[in-house]
């Protein structure tokens, strides 16, 4: 099984209007709710893809059960721990010309037995794990080191841990020696205190981007594959240095491309596949994500045919 | 006890951010969420009075958890009916120099056998109530007779009904017969199909306003009572026309301020307070719910200074 931490879910919200008036009333002509959060969807992601996949998290309030229970519509086979604290909303509104407006809450207080009894809860899952993903923001009340305890504990068990956080959990965590961090370019640009986009252009400084891989090696990370967006991924590990790069660019929905991109990972991790087959399928199912309207879902035609358009070149060591 | 019939409550959710810009993502600072729609302020007001209240509404889905949750955080006793749909938003953002945009969810689908499930808990409290109010927009599946039947089912039990809704609900309901219904001017307007505001300037046109009023009482309603913000309160009655106004007018939120005059009437009207009286603390009330930042809530000192400040002058009849 596949275990995927997700600390700080939420309920995503969306309406739709067809023009935002600030100041005014408005009456959504779409409404919709789901469950919410970069670790459900790489869960979602992982469980598409027939993986056997286990959905850790803390839930409270009745907006955690508001969660609870579409994850259990959605078949996902979860364990929660609950909190006193209410689960997080994020809440969306979407425009006649697809401009979309996010308001995100922060997520409840969690308290130090409550993180205990989840940490219990997931020591008692490793067993027999395959892998373990971390993903996503920590709720606050939770120190940084959070996802590093999380890894540490894995890693006893033997258990292979990827991570897709930001800021001081992703330095860290990095320090715990995951398997594999999956930064984004904020996310190293972050890291490097600097802008990592070259200056004339949309194509990030791939000279800087390694350096900013390579310094999260440096601090732990076995293997680091940075997302770039429509210039695809680069994979810095121990058995050299890739990038793969999507086709075409696919125009959609990019929020979730990183979360796809993350579960192929972990699932390719779990498969045995070389580190070439490994980012040819995260690359394609970052795309096929992009291309479907919501986070945590692909059709699987569309990653199909993204996988055969993947370019996965092996680069220098640098 | 005083019955308020509150079929369409919501999950009132309201987001603090400094500015908003549209397409980006916000952090809220401050997030709120508490039990709303229009015939839940007025039986929190209506309890704050001392009142015996009972609210009575349809709830369903985890939103209508956390609304019936909420309703007893409140201490206010309430009988809510299950019903299979989800109990609906409201979400609003409010900037930092207080402006106020609002996203408002329709409401569930309510079946016709939940409907009769509702009625029938109705009717058996309607033995021994002193007065109903019925409040706010129907839910989508209810007739817009169904105010109607509801004020009708009162006068059988010979409980006074007090009805502030719009649009076909507010004249179909009129037409039952209420012992008072309480319009605004945007619903008087639509009523009318024109403009009461006087072209020249902010006070409304009183003759229009007068008429619009006539209209409702000649379809049936016994008294019509116009809450015109700060220009106060218009009064139709079988013994004569009142107006009553505030001392001054008060900044702040008006949301909320009619359903702390629907409140005041209601409890008037149970306490057989003469019209003049029952006019000069509605009209307090509702300057005291302004200056409140929650619809719904007021504060005590607020209400009895605005007491001694509202000016009640009885007018010609028209």
């Amino acid at each position: 099984v596949i275990i995927v931490v997700c600390l700080n879910p939420a309920l995503d919200v969306t309406h739709h209007v067809p023009v935002v008036h600030l100041g005014e009333v408005h009456r959504p002509t779409g409404v919709y709710s789901r469950p919410g959060g970069k670790g459900l969807n790489v869960a979602r992601v992982l469980h598409s893809l027939g993986a056997d996949v286990l959905l850790m998290g803390l839930v409270g309030g009745t907006t955690g059960v508001a969660v609870a229970t579409a994850i259990a519509q959605l078949g996902l086979p979860a364990a929660c721990t609950p909190i006193d604290g209410e689960t997080r909303r994020t809440f969306t509104v979407v425009d006649g010309a697809g401009e979309a407006t996010l308001f995100n809450e922060a997520g409840p207080e969690v308290s130090q037995p409550e993180f205990a009894a989840f940490r219990g809860q997931y020591v008692n899952a490793l067993a027999g794990a395959a892998a373990v993903v971390l993903s996503g923001s920590l709720p606050p009340g939770l120190a940084a080191g959070a996802y590093a305890g999380l890894i540490e504990a894995a890693a006893v068990a033997g258990v292979p841990a990827v991570l897709d956080t930001h800021g001081d959990a992703l330095l860290l965590g990095a320090a715990a020696g995951p398997a594999i961090v999956k930064p984004n370019l904020a996310e190293l640009e972050h890291l490097s205190g600097r802008r990592l986009s070259a200056p004339d252009g949309q194509r990030p400084d791939r000279t800087a981007v390694t350096a900013a891989t390579a310094r999260l090696r440096d601090i732990g990370a076995q293997a680091v594959v940075a997302s770039l967006g429509a210039d695809g991924l680069l994979a810095a590990t121990g058995d050299g240095h890739w990038h793969a790069r999507p086709q075409s660019a696919v125009s959609g929905n990019a929020t979730g491309a990183g979360d796809a991109v993350a579960a192929a990972l972990a699932h390719g991790l779990v498969l045995g596949r070389p580190w070439d087959e490994r980012l040819r399928h995260a690359a394609a199912l970052g795309a096929a994500s992009v291309a479907a309207p919501v986070a945590g879902e692909f059709s699987h035609a569309d990653y199909v045919s993204a996988l055969s358009g993947v370019a996965v070149h092996q680069e220098e060591a640098r």
